[in-house]
């Protein structure tokens, strides 16, 4: 069984990205994989370079086999408290999956926050995957019960669950004969 | 006269920065220009978005005529408070240039993290200039004093101030006519 | 009068790329802008780099006040054939405007090879706008006869050129003045 | 036994490159890979596109386990005719690890034009990995004979090729278990 925790971007564009989030959690959920989901609003502190503060996301991320980002983007980047959440950890991350999704409140989906993610992600020793799924015009993509008004997003996240847990298998099995 | 505030990319990393942050300001007040020193960590709390909460940072950037950012590089990135800063302001930037100082304790100078900021000034409506500095094996290049082992750091400060001073002028007598 | 050459990114996606640019020409002549359209096609050999081949490249670009850079994405960059046009030049960028629009056969308009070129215009000393505009859907955006279907463009192009020309004239200005 | 392809950035800066990458692919073979050179100028043409010109190149690709790109930078991004060679393939690459080197002249190592390079490399459906090695001050690096003046390159290529090599027998095992 897998363990891929999602990791939220923030939480300051009100239930937006944490709509989508909690979305995606439990798609993730009804294929069988074990997911916590982490919110940055629960370390967001000056403490939050201490290590004890953040052992609580450095277990969950010790014993997942991937990672799921769902991000807004700021000024065609991250929000700060998202990457001081990626900074304090290192160990924890190193070779396995990562897969990057953008939310927007306007048409392009978030894709430019995607690129920069990937490069930090990488320098975490993440496998970032080509596959994601872009959330574009957010405001208007979901019921009020949470459910999503566009069928096709479940067939895109799909596709990207599958390329996440391809490789989140392959380099599982990897780590595991070292 | 010139108002160019330099903005601390963070506080995390001991003194490095600071180090350098107030090395430029020190040579930028030496060319007659007007400038202060932001330090994020003035700033880190939950109520950053806060608008009267950064309220002496955008009347700062409001008055300056341009903006030197001096920052570490966090797995090829930007650190998080950093970044809050540059979200909490829009109109504050627009039509201003901008120059991106990278620091590390490694050899690399975090020419990266430039590279990531200068996507993010330009979606502030800032002009990212080419000149910059980097500061590379930051550990070893300052005497205890806070002057600089190597003085041909002060002829590359120079050739960026010489551009930067080139567009802040431009653009502010471009501003003023409007 | 402004001068703005138009440099397309490449002739290989048959003729999606060259209306846009055609488009944008257009309505920068009407604009009142010497405009010159430029072809990677007609520069693209193996002599790309000697001098003389590029000369009536470097011409333009010398009396330019300003450039527009319309581009396909492929594979999240810029072609190589543009890179080449890009790469070939250097004194004749510097301290000049440049815009970049991304054109997209799928939905998200190529704004991340926007991101890349950022990156490399900012290197060659050119001053990168935040106004950029993005042709997503290409193929189903423009009629036979070369006009746009959605007529919006044009009042996005607009903000595109007004946010241009106010740097084109502030730095044209100041360049005069040294 | 691992079949590892060094792609060549571009012929134009002399013998810099070519000397990086014959270092590296001498290095590799010595550790028991299979390993072509491929040189973008064999391929630069206007015919670059079709087919039956990039055979060879397809068929390197195909049979590989992963790739290596040794990479000059020009203006902070990859030479034309490298993009061009990446362009030209898709499924090749698929769920296969790739490192970027990056050559230089100055003191930064092409450490700009990898993180541009990892971008794309992400879109073809690789895996880039973290490990890499950068060639700065690349024309006094190496001896007449091609021999490394510096012998702390071996140990940092050898670390390159420990993470490489792992990501390789991890994604075979699992592409040959589809």
């Amino acid at each position: 069984m897998l363990s891929i925790p999602v990791l939220l971007g923030t939480a300051r564009d009100g239930a937006s990205s944490d709509i989508v989030a909690a979305y995606i959690h439990k798609l993730l959920v009804l294929r069988g994989v074990q997911s916590d989901l982490v919110d940055p609003a629960d370390y967001h502190e000056k403490k939050t370079f201490e290590k004890e503060h953040v052992k609580p996301w450095a277990d969950i991320m010790q014993r997942a086999d991937g990672l799921i980002i769902v991000s807004p983007e700021y000024n065609h980047g991250y929000p700060g408290p998202l990457k001081e959440m990626l900074d304090t950890l290192f160990e924890e991350f190193a070779r396995k999956p990562a897969a990057i999704c953008g939310v927007s409140s306007g048409g392009l989906g978030g894709v430019r926050v995607a690129e920069q993610l990937k490069l930090v992600v990488n320098e975490l020793r993440m496998c970032a995957i080509r596959e994601a799924v872009f959330f574009s015009n957010v405001r208007e993509l979901f019921n009020e019960d949470g459910s999503i008004k566009d069928p096709s997003y479940d067939d895109r996240c799909a596709k990207m669950f599958d390329e996440l847990f391809w490789y989140a298998n392959a380099l599982k099995a990897a780590r595991e004969k070292m």
